[in-house]
């Protein structure tokens, strides 16, 4: 049985005012430990000495640089989508500009060089400073660095306290890409049971307090947990304060670090009313900025949050742009490994990010604007969930999300089609030849068949399986639908043709 | 001692006409098992059928993407750098752009979506056009995939082909991140000797002839070799086609997979003249795309080249924008790393680079653009070279660079400087205690402290040391010079100040 870990904060002088340092998770580290500082930076504060003839930096001289100037027109102000004003930006080049200037100006000459592993430095200010404003994190030595998405930064986060054999543990049903991530680096995936509300207290500390007596004591206990506490994909689950209270009480038992995987944090909306009492049904009724429920990272008094955060599902996709904000011990070796891959994020896409962000838009810009995109989102999410409970009522069951993407539905099949496959985690390991050909087909493949033949395509939740071998989980009655891309009018239509296909397979009928 | 290693080619059906397809190489994958396509994408084609009612997108809508397009001014044909004169591009939006527009359209509606993780496919038509036309791989069954630059290339081919504990040969001297990037996936380094024209394929046979008898059998012999064949980092040396041809019978012999890493490629400039003679002084001398030397890709008829290009040193290192080709063996899984890494470079980076290099440029443009850029370089050079042999002579020998950025100097210390760290490899590990206090402290560390003294600024050699422990070459008499970024203006007091540095070191007394 495992035990409750102590873990020793390093000695400081603590005031009432400062928040103390993140405690020492050194022992927690991993593969970080491959990742050193290349010799050649230990040089680099040589090269700015005053009167220094510099002959020593492979650069190539901004002369060169084929894009003299950058303008993009953007979103200026709220209103509704179809009819947004646009505004337009721009970004010089400024060749004579300064390296004082670097950290002001947001300039060509600059952003198209290569620079720092940790992102330009106006982008690194701007995160950094947003993330105080939102986040707060209660620990004194964080810091942010940028990233090229939360799929790149969560392979650096398992790369830093991950080693071949470890385990990282996972809701039962997760994002599919962070399974072949974990798996990329030959760590092990360790699933703990959920609800509407994601990952349940007790089935972690269950997870951990008996994991030696389960898998023996040759199978290290799990040191890193995976959560995407916010519209989840794709239980489409928002984990409320106190689930994360809890969760972080556990992580704090346990001695885990906590990989905080956020993409969908700023697209929270205002709550599901039924459409006849519906009275929130305006952008100011969403939360903008100052709305959002708090992160772990916000209750992270440890530093034993690594919060992964990205522009993808607010600006763009493309933009290929994010942060890590996290404890200074983890942040060198974060820095080490983007020497040693993508080096920062591109320059143009941190730019064009930057100079709206910070100038075009500034806080209350950005606020504005998020209310406006969480402002589709719901109606969206409204749109689809009356129609889901008109046409599923009866056939299935589902939570109303309040963040993200998703609704994951749970069909009402009848119980014997659901055999031998019984939901939780099945394995048909232990079955004789005899008894798997005598067994009925898995009933989701079916399902998707079905799907196919009526032309409507939901993802079936085996898809989404927190383990390696997710044909284990096929039988799991769970379908994932997105109301995020598709177009609104094609919703009522889709549903009308998921009822007739639940209906072939007797969903419902008790 | 190591054999001479037989590949079978699969069978398949030649024509005179046809290129034969790339010899089967899944014997040498290592880390790449641990990669495979996230099944949710079995489902993709099913989501395109006909009349297909679509649930299953995650995708933000493109409607809530904030830019709406986006321009630059970029360098209309050739000119002197200083007077180029400037043209506008822009990307439209596009928002009614369908599917089939993708593969002609340079749209944000597209680029600023998530993708292919291959590229935007505009991106990849472009670079698998110019990959034809410049290197025309003579097997049949290659192809590209867009990359964040070469760093990252480099890793994902290094978590290809090695596992921890293979070894990847390299040159002698060599870029930094490529040993720090071997080491990250604890990959050992294996030097070879080198001259003014790159890798020595004698000694390459040797150490890989003597692999077993000098490492013993515990130790894989090595399967991958790192190359900068054109303009070489530190040591300038570009390698002629007669060394390329003679180290690609090496891998053919000991069935190495050839990590081609050519960013100073398009950085190839015309011969060095003596300032009295020069009559090549204007960009037509200058190779542009056409005159350019052939790549070991271009030799490639095994498919045993894994090529990286980068836009970096052309057009701008912040687009951290480049592609890798190599055979359709391996594409997948350098695909599959992209899925649980980066996904594919920013968008708004290939949108640029594309519409400039297709519809702005075109070939023909692009050349005109090299040629100008390769004559700036071209008198970078000349004007270094000038001034080095002015100030230099009888000081430190060197060679010529016909690529890149970088002259690699080797002062001409007195003998007994050097002791007792002889050049070439030497270990201090046999040297008793007392051995170790009675030695002089090594040379360069005190070259460095007097250049920096002196105000100039070169790396020395033991920076680039092709090793892990780069220390056990502290000795050796290199040093880099970079003439690629510093004002022209401050070459001649740099290198003043560097004779003066290496006379007070006795360099040049017989």
């Amino acid at each position: 049985m495992a035990e409750t870990v102590e873990v020793k904060r390093p000695k400081t002088t603590v005031t009432p005012d400062e928040p103390r340092k993140a405690l020492d998770f050194s022992n927690l580290l991993g593969d970080a430990k491959r990742r050193t500082q290349t010799p050649i930076k230990s040089l680099y504060n040589l090269f700015f000495l005053p009167g220094m003839l510099n002959l020593s930096a492979g650069l190539p001289h901004p002369s060169t640089f084929a894009f003299r100037s950058l303008s993009a027109s953007v979103p200026d102000g709220p209103s509704s989508p179809s009819s947004r004003p646009l505004t337009s930006m721009s970004i010089p080049f400024l060749p004579s500009a300064d390296s004082d200037a670097i950290n002001k100006t947001i300039a060509l000459t600059h952003s198209l060089q290569y620079g720092t592993t940790r992102g330009i430095p106006a982008y690194q200010a701007f995160v950094r400073q947003h993330t105080q404003e939102i986040h707060a994190p209660p620990y004194a030595d964080w810091d942010v660095i940028g990233t090229v998405g939360n799929t790149d930064a969560l392979s650096k986060a398992i790369g830093l306290i991950g080693s071949p054999g470890d385990t990282m543990l996972v809701d039962e049903w997760t994002y599919p890409a962070a399974v072949d991530t974990a798996q990329s680096h030959d760590v092990r995936l360790g699933p703990v049971s959920m609800d509407e509300q994601g990952m349940l207290p007790d089935a972690l500390d269950q997870v951990l307090t008996n994991w030696t007596s389960t898998y023996g004591p040759d199978r290290p206990v799990p040191k890193m947990i995976y959560l995407v506490p916010t519209g989840q994909n794709p239980t489409g689950a928002t984990m409320p304060l106190e689930r994360r209270r809890a969760i972080y009480a556990q992580a704090q038992k346990h001695n885990l670090i906590i990989f905080e995987d956020d993409p969908y944090y700023y697209l929270q909306y205002a709550d599901y009313q039924s459409p006849e009492t519906r009275d929130n049904d305006h952008p100011d009724a969403q939360p903008g900025l100052s709305g959002l429920l708090p992160s772990f990272l916000s209750l992270d008094v440890d530093g034993r949050v690594i919060r992964m955060d990205s522009f993808s599902k607010i600006l763009a996709p493309g933009s290929r742009t994010g942060w890590i904000t996290a404890s200074k011990q983890f942040l060198p070796y974060i820095e080490f490994h983007n020497e040693t891959t993508v080096q920062q994020p591109s320059g143009l896409s941190q730019a064009l990010l930057t100079e709206l962000l910070t100038n075009v838009w500034s806080h209350k810009g950005w606020s504005d604007y998020l209310k406006q995109l969480q402002f589709d989102y719901f109606r969206r999410r409204n749109l689809f969930v009356d129609l889901v409970h008109r046409y599923l009522d009866g056939l299935a069951d589902y939570v109303v999300p309040e963040a993200g993407m998703f609704v994951w539905l749970r069909p009402r099949f009848p119980q014997a089609l659901l055999a031998p496959y019984p939901d939780p985690a099945p394995s048909s390991k232990g079955q004789s030849e005899a008894e798997a050909a005598a067994s009925p087909k898995p009933i989701m493949p079916q399902v998707l068949d079905a799907m196919v033949e009526a032309r409507v395509m939901l993802i079936p939740g085996y898809f989404f399986a927190g383990q390696i071998d997710r044909t284990e989980r096929v039988n799991a009655p769970y379908l994932r639908a997105a109301f995020s891309f598709t177009k609104p009018e094609e919703f009522e239509p889709a549903l009308q043709r998921l009822a007739g296909v639940l209906r072939q397979f007797d969903c419902g009928i008790e």
